[in-house]
């Protein structure tokens, strides 16, 4: 049996004279200032600083104030809707999953900037953004050199802890100390003068089990004690199973013909109900000694690992039910050896993900008769989340792929389209499609040819016909990607004006 | 002075049992049979195979036969046309600039896959693509090892010759044999096992001089005598020359802060006369010992080298107007240890543009408001060249830039409208847009921010109010990205039906 996670001090907080700079949350929201660009850990609800984000809106709702706010993804424990409720946020970067900060942005209250999630400590490290003026981040422990144990992500808060002129820790009791040791914290220097990253595996480590801070600049340690906020996710239905049938026969065709090694090639998977019903699938499916290099990994992931069927994840970020927080986080000396966190900027990074030979699987909003894909804006306007991870990963995969159910709103809405409303993914990134009607394998065909195959796999037959008509009538305009431009976008405004992307609706 | 090219047959094959293998390139064409896969050599017009493919096209118009031609990139001396007008191509990638095989490919008589010019022979390695029949590869020698030397273009061949189940080899008598040496032959190892390539700084050599094949599998050797087609470009205008002011102005700027330094970010400037005009402006620039880490070297890189402003220059082809290539061709020695050409992959590979802190300057037909840009679509349909190498270097650079002209045929076209026809590039991966109007900088910039100031310096006045009508209206309609999407193709539509895209011509 693992050992309860130690909650004394002196364990958690290693370089004794550090103690004195213990704070209460609301003395340390003070330094925070108006104008200030502000960094906080935290990636897809994991790790993130959860007391001083919240001390922060208070004070805001007493003495306005406004800030740019960076993390390394979403954040739980409400701290952006919060924050958007005291108007704290004037720009938010590079990614968010909050209804109420949502609909700021897309009232243009909080200006949001959606950026690769690999991009943005490279912005910040050449000066293209910031300077930041301080970095709160979440961590299990400060070492006795002064190096920070991060928790349940890492995220981008080693570049944070670098770049930023001062820092704030949260010591967050829940937790487990046990964390210790899960991290390898490698980050790569300034450009121009860069060496290659040395991973060669998904299990390669690099780096550091602690990111390296300067002890002074620290300028307020706060404790906490609570858990990340709980990930929730539906049961695999019809849909999604089908979804994640058609992928592993696709696998098992392209094992039989040689192309495919699951034990070689590691398995990158998207966040969400789809991605997790793949994972499921997988559990069942006939390939042993999986590997996943990926950004976060959900209960799937372990589910997998437990069962053998997975023998190494590496990520940024974990991501957990309240059962499989308990499962993971009271047993971790279990997976120490099968997995890794890593700063995202790794995890995520362009040379890395095209030198392992990466299957990268993530989810679609809407796709065209092309291939391009929508990863992000309803109706090519209101912005859902953001891209996330997704372009690092899809353009520098072995094999592209995008699912997605292929309908929305009971049949209002097909997510195959004539043409995207917006494009996150162009069709020179996308190598397959599949939704729970079929897959297209769009590996080495034309636009024209492309079109025919999505037809024919991956519309619902509610729409088929009415896409294949689009199509053909396309083709008689000629070009090299068949459109009619003035009705390329209509299916979309025809569900705006009639509630539904149907042509029949109209008669 | 340096000699003059050696001619003689035994300088230039040095395994001389292959002497035996010297055929006519008429012999050469009837190995290539209906529904092959061929590899060509030949990148923008340089190092292609010059007599193999028209002697196929003279043969096809005999005997029909349709193959599926891969080659670096564009091809000079007409190949593309000659083989379009016999119906020789039934599929052509991953790039193309000739204007027959253009309008076959919008007639969709030819499958044309456009394609990230890094990620061809990715696909092939796999066994995604393929397999490839025969690869016809001009060279400057072959060695006595069998080693093939290259021309002035290396593309896609090492992989080409690598992979391909026989070898045709051109031996250019024209090519000078001072080019050994020039060359740096790396390729990655297949995916999933490979090496981290150990390029970090752009004058690093990692390879060989020359492509190592297995001589068993040269099954055809053909003698020719011809020069690469000249390349034509046009002197700067006062359009081309204000944007390269305004791109000089901001790297100024940029320098003055700190966050560029044209000594150690290496340039990759794209083809055309645009980029040329930057690059003769950079010439009279104060920017001295500047790099370029590119695809295509042009004349105005050699011009560059000639004044001493430019220190090195990495690339994976040269494609030179006829004053140029005399003065390059006939004086290598000069350049030889300022000057390497590498594989396309190297040259584009996304882990060496990371690293190496790359500043791209690449060409857009259209941008819109949010900074989306389109390469390759006119009107959405019609192929013009491909994205080529664009994407490549857009999405990891340290600085993405785009420039184009803002307006085309006579003011009836503005090449930034609401919404792009066809993206290419998505807002993430465009930092900077000039146009001769203006510099936009949207670094750190939600696209509601983004939109003000791409209206404000990057459109021609003459379209300014209206492009600032529809941001005004969109606004209404909300959203992160506010579109009228009834409205947000209509200048293109407008433009068909009326011929310009200016309203004001409809009342």
């Amino acid at each position: 049996m693992e050992q309860p996670a130690k909650t004394s001090l002196s364990d958690r907080i290693r370089l004794f004279p550090l103690m004195d700079r213990i704070v209460s949350a609301d003395s340390a929201a003070a330094l925070i200032k108006d104008g200030m660009v502000v960094g906080m850990s935290g990636f897809t609800r994991a790790g993130d600083a959860k007391a001083v984000p919240l001390a922060i809106a208070r004070r805001a709702n007493e003495h306005p104030m406004q800030i740019t706010l960076i993390t390394g993804a979403s954040l739980g424990k409400d701290v952006d809707r919060v924050l958007t409720e005291a108007h704290v946020l004037k720009k938010r970067m590079p990614f968010q999953s909050d209804p109420t900060l949502r609909a700021a942005i897309n009232l243009g209250e909080v200006m949001f900037v959606d950026q690769h999630l690999s991009e943005t400590v490279e912005h910040l490290r050449s000066g293209q953004l910031g300077p930041m003026d301080y970095a709160i981040i979440e961590a299990a422990a400060i070492t006795k050199e002064g190096g920070i144990v991060p928790t349940t992500s890492v995220g981008n808060s080693t570049s944070f802890a670098t770049l930023a002129k001062k820092l704030i820790i949260e010591i967050n009791l829940a937790q487990p100390l046990q964390l210790e040791g899960l991290h390898d914290i490698y980050v790569p220097t300034k450009r121009p003068t860069r060496d290659p990253i040395p991973i060669i595996a998904c299990n390669g480590r690099i780096g550091m089990p602690y990111m390296r801070v300067d002890p002074d600049k620290i300028a307020a340690i706060v404790i906490t004690e609570q858990s990340d906020s709980a990930a929730t996710l539906d049961v695999p239905g019809p849909d999604t199973r089908a979804i994640a049938d058609h992928l592993i026969s696709f696998f098992v065709e392209e094992t039989s013909k040689g192309r495919l090694n699951l034990m070689a090639n590691p398995l990158q998977v998207g966040i969400g109900n789809i991605s997790n019903a793949v994972l499921s699938g997988l559990a069942a499916g006939p390939f042993d000694h999986m590997l996943m290099y990926s950004e976060v990994l959900q209960d799937s992931t372990f589910a997998l690992l437990d069962s053998g069927k997975l023998a190494f994840a590496s990520a940024s970020s974990m991501t957990l039910s309240e059962e499989y927080a308990q499962r993971v986080l009271g047993n971790l000396a279990k997976y120490k050896d099968r997995l890794v966190l890593r700063p995202q900027e790794i995890s995520n990074h362009p040379e890395v993900i095209r030198r392992l030979g990466i299957i990268a699987i993530n989810t679609a909003l809407e796709f065209d008769i092309y291939g391009n894909v929508n990863s992000t804006h309803i109706n090519g306007t209101d912005m859902v989340n953001g891209i996330g991870g997704s372009g690092d990963f899809a353009r520098n995969a072995y094999l592209s792929i995008f699912v997605a159910k292929s309908l929305a709103k009971d049949g209002a809405i097909s997510a195959v389209v004539p043409m995207v409303s917006h494009v996150d993914h162009t069709e020179h990134d996308v190598d397959v499609l599949v939704t729970e009607n079929g897959l297209a394998d769009l590996r080495g065909l034309a636009p024209r040819e492309r079109a025919i195959t999505i037809i024919a796999k991956c519309v619902h037959p509610l729409y088929r016909e009415q896409l294949a008509d689009y199509f053909d009538r396309a083709l008689l305009r000629g070009g090299h990607t068949p459109h009619i431009l003035d009705e390329a976008l209509s299916w979309h405004v025809r569900r705006k004006e009639t509630g539904t992307m149907l042509s029949g609706s109209l008669v």
